[in-house]
């Protein structure tokens, strides 16, 4: 073992043209061991980037036996006069590409197992073996610059709130379990058995309390954690970049986020972003995109229909339309050709799978007449308007949903992002950037049997509204915003409330008793009442934005160690079992299973 | 209730001499309410500071009446014509002293019930209320400053490392227990019933993991967690500033920091700090400070006088030398009048406290004869030798003990804090940082019978020393270094171990097992073997390099919420009770009284 200085070393990225004939020490990993005989080559890569290494038989030094001994991924320092390459050897991939080193010396750091997997390819070996050994497939090109793009990213971020005067302040992770949320992860009291702290699902009412200080601009990049039931794109432990701010309006939290993307997108990806993002109404987004985070790169528009068939000879149509229903559809442009008679029966299941009855649907012909599916129940009147509200042109295919405005939404929205796969309609490069505001307040949860908050029970209603927050509380709309980038929701907000009688006219239309508000959210109301300023902020999910920027499929790409879907980590086999005397001292046991 | 927009709104800080003249929008806190009959005047705070507002009952508008509702830390948004102060009236301590608003019109945002404590007032309300309330206690300019300063600290950290090189990588919460640590906070895991996580002492495999990645350079500001009892300077979550970097030597990681905080002292103290820090052998800070982590702003230091009394006619002192134990001193400049026989009782029982059998003393008196104590034992010679090596004047007193090396360092150097306490030796403006080196690599812990690290069992042995790690391991030096600040350690780090037959012995003389050593750092002795490179890092006490930078007494000072030595939280009332529901979910139950 030997302990090697960074002074008596240079890093690949250091050595340019310039250094030609010059003597240097470097080190690093081995990469592409190839031995031709009388010449050895290596690539040497470090963390500045990678250079050739040659080492000679021909020359009168011990390095070309040395090299022998070399194998992929061993750690080594090497001593030698750079050169440049003879000509048509170049490698233009490289930075160094031009160059090489002619080893004089070497000497091996550290060696290397057999690898359980060659490092930068794309084989088929499972995600459970790549995270057991993250340490070797955190060395691909394609992992490493993630993660460096994570740190350039934070940077970013940290730098522009900085300049705009935001202070970075830490919030606590033991803290309260906060109702109206998601799972929380309970940590045990040793010192206060039999209670229990929780991990933040999000700083939100610290931050609040941060505005009620006099702080009036806070940010945190900060880790949250959810105990659900995890899905491809979750991981029970996030980082959030958390804003505040005091004395604001909507628009003014909008547009400093903006002012935040088009700041980083110029730092990390070198590219202009165009602001004013486009502003949708939540209404307008469910009824054109049936989502409220709609994949806006690509058309497939809803149109509602219900005015072009309240006379129609299809029984479904008219009774849906009696009952207070709609008829909508989508139109698949050039789908005549493209979508067969499996095709239907395939999207028929998914619309079912969607939670819609079925999907009616008709083809226009090269002709420009209806063929198909419903087109004999559609009369020429109603086919000219079809036509012209859908947009459809011969050689279209167009589907239809006779359903609540919400189902119709719902399935149109999905089967839109279900053909746009199918059919690859998404172009790859496109990074499209909306705000979707003017969330409805509160909403009925089914499950719970009563009135629950859209976003959380801090948000402000619309002024506007104020006057039938009681009377017609689920058409309340509330001062919200979320950012939507292709399709998928990265960041979200409100004002909140700073007023403490209206947070309890808020608890009262949850449900909530005074008696539990005081237990579950005393300090917030408590702290409203002692000269709580304006206030709103938003929160942006950095795992999927990253993963969105860096073109990646799973946020597990994008983090260094994650979990996988089952909250476990391969690498160090967390979680796992405690011993007695442990759970002893937290006053806890284990509930036997049967 | 309003939402009132930034955008209409001037800062105070904002507002100069030339804005004289000219009407501005502010929005702030009621301060200093002071109602002079036809005159009504107040502070206006905001985030950017403070500047005077005054209502005048003679204006022809409604602001006076308006501002007779007022009362302190009102919410409030007020329009008005800057001037300057009239001449006499200027208030020096304001920025913006010269300088007034005469109000024309003013709206109460918010109201503020009567305050618990009086903000910016040094009462004395108990902590306690103080933390309940921490939303009123953080707009104290102390409190408010303390956390702004931590801010800028954090960004010119990561502002230094950056252009350093580093990344800043994320590493898991839920991560695995940690054996050879202190106690973990656990986290149950529901998805893994009777599995649990802990929450990390420090990223510390990770950073190692992150090494054996080829990061090479690593940084984090992270929260670490210790389950302890709590003393008056810990929390249960603490930050930390966490390093590590690839082919360095021990000098290259001091001499980073060291410019890591040049550049944090020119930057957010305004203050050149001169390095090299002065590099204090560990045996040496023993030996003549008694302590690992000496506090260097004051001499008070001690002596070895074995040699002197190798023949002393005390039979403690002979007998403690014969049993292979020392005799050492500290002296007390001055001490011959302000130490008391009183005090010199009193100074008995805190030896006594501190682990000392006795205190023998000599004072030094006027004309150079000892006098008291025992200086009836030390002849001519004697008295010759010992006030030429303690440095002994006519004035003075000299304290002894005779015990084991140990025993005597750790008296002393307990003694000489308490003696530049009592008697106000310590400078209060010096920093004194300084860098304690070449720890022992291990320690006999007489309360687990057996061998166990001084810092971890990841530190890398002296390489000279490798020779006698099997005969000799409590001899062997270890590749470390903690940073020393005005007595406090605030930061601490190594070289590790790269190698994993290294690793292997270590775990062996540590007593633990090969299965053990599997089960618990497996993944790290698996990366060992996977082309490691050799590293080191370390890692910073932000908490209490922050508290001492801010002159204050406690880590809570410069935390927004930090947490009461029972490790509570008197804001949010954390740790709580949970539902039965919750625990079952998760396959634990609480352990019932008896």
């Amino acid at each position: 073992m030997t302990y090697s200085g960074a002074s008596s070393r240079t890093l690949s990225g250091e050595i340019s043209e310039e250094a030609a004939g010059r003597e240097y020490t470097l080190k690093g990993w081995v990469m592409h061991f190839r031995d031709h005989g009388g010449l050895i080559f290596i690539d040497l890569r470090d963390y500045s980037g990678i250079i050739q290494v040659v080492f000679d038989e021909n020359e009168k030094n011990e390095s070309f036996k040395s090299a022998k001994k070399l194998k992929n991924e061993y750690v080594i320092s090497v001593t030698g006069v750079v050169r440049r390459r003879p000509a048509g050897t170049e490698n233009s991939n490289l930075k160094t590409g031009n160059l090489e080193i002619l080893a004089a010396s070497v000497s091996i750091l550290n060696t290397c197992e057999t690898l359980p997997f060659q490092i930068d390819e794309e084989t088929d070996v499972n995600e459970l073996t790549r995270l057991k050994y993250r340490y070797l497939d955190l060395r691909s090109k394609r992992l490493r610059e993630n993660i460096i793009f994570r740190s350039d990213f934070a940077h970013a971020v940290r730098d522009f709130l900085g300049k705009k005067g935001f202070y970075d302040i830490e919030t606590p992770f033991l803290t309260k379990s906060t109702p109206e949320g998601s799972r929380d992860f309970l940590v045990p009291s040793r010192l206060n058995q039999g209670h229990f702290y929780a991990l933040p699902q999000s700083p939100q009412l610290f931050k609040q309390i941060l505005m009620v200080s006099g702080f009036e601009r806070y940010y945190q990049i900060v880790r949250c954690f959810r105990d659900e039931d995890l899905r491809a794109d979750r991981q029970p432990e996030f980082t959030q970049l958390d804003m505040e701010m005091s004395f604001v309006e909507m628009k003014d939290v909008i547009r400093l986020s903006e002012e935040l993307f088009e700041s980083i997108f110029k730092k990390v990806l070198g590219a202009e972003l165009a602001t004013p993002f486009r502003v949708l109404d939540y209404d307008e987004a469910m009824n054109t995109y049936g989502s409220d985070k709609p994949d806006t790169r690509f058309n497939l528009l809803i149109a509602n229909l219900s005015d072009i068939f309240k006379d129609s000879s299809m029984n479904l149509f008219r009774d849906t339309l009696s009952k207070g229903g709609v008829i909508k559809s989508i139109c698949l442009p050039g789908g005549y050709d493209i979508v067969s008679r499996k095709d239907i029966d395939e999207l028929l299941a998914v619309v079912k799978d969607f939670g819609g009855k079925g999907l009616a649907w008709t083809k226009v012909s090269r002709d420009g007449s209806l063929e198909g599916g419903i087109s004999k129940f559609i009369n020429a009147g109603e086919k000219n308007s079809l036509l012209t509200k859908t947009g459809g042109k011969p050689g279209d295919i167009i589907f239809f949903q006779a359903d609540s405005n919400k189902t119709s939404n719902n399935v149109l929205g999905r089967l839109r992002l279900y053909l746009a796969k199918k059919y690859n309609l998404i172009p790859g490069e496109k990074l499209d950037m909306l705000w979707v505001v003017n969330f409805p307040l509160f909403e009925y949860s089914e499950e719970e049997k009563r009135i629950v908050s859209v976003h959380h029970p801090f948000t402000a209603p619309a002024m506007n509204d104020l006057k039938y927050l009681e009377t017609e509380p689920l058409s309340v709309k509330s001062e919200s915003y979320d950012l939507v980038l292709n399709g998928e929701e990265i960041g979200g907000g409100s004002l909140r409330i700073h007023d403490a009688s209206l947070q309890e006219r808020i608890f009262k239309i949850l449900s909530i008793s005074p008696e539990d508000a005081k237990v579950k959210f005393g300090f917030l109301l408590d702290a409203l009442s002692f000269g709580a300023p304006p206030h709103g902020g938003i929160a942006f999910g950095i795992d999927r934005i990253l993963m969105l920027l860096r073109n990646e499929h799973s946020i597990r790409d994008v983090i260094a160690f994650p979990k996988t879907q089952k909250a476990y980590c391969p690498l160090s086999e967390a979680p796992s079992g405690v011993t007695e005397a442990q759970l002893k001292e937290l006053g806890i046991r284990l509930i036997k299973k049967d």
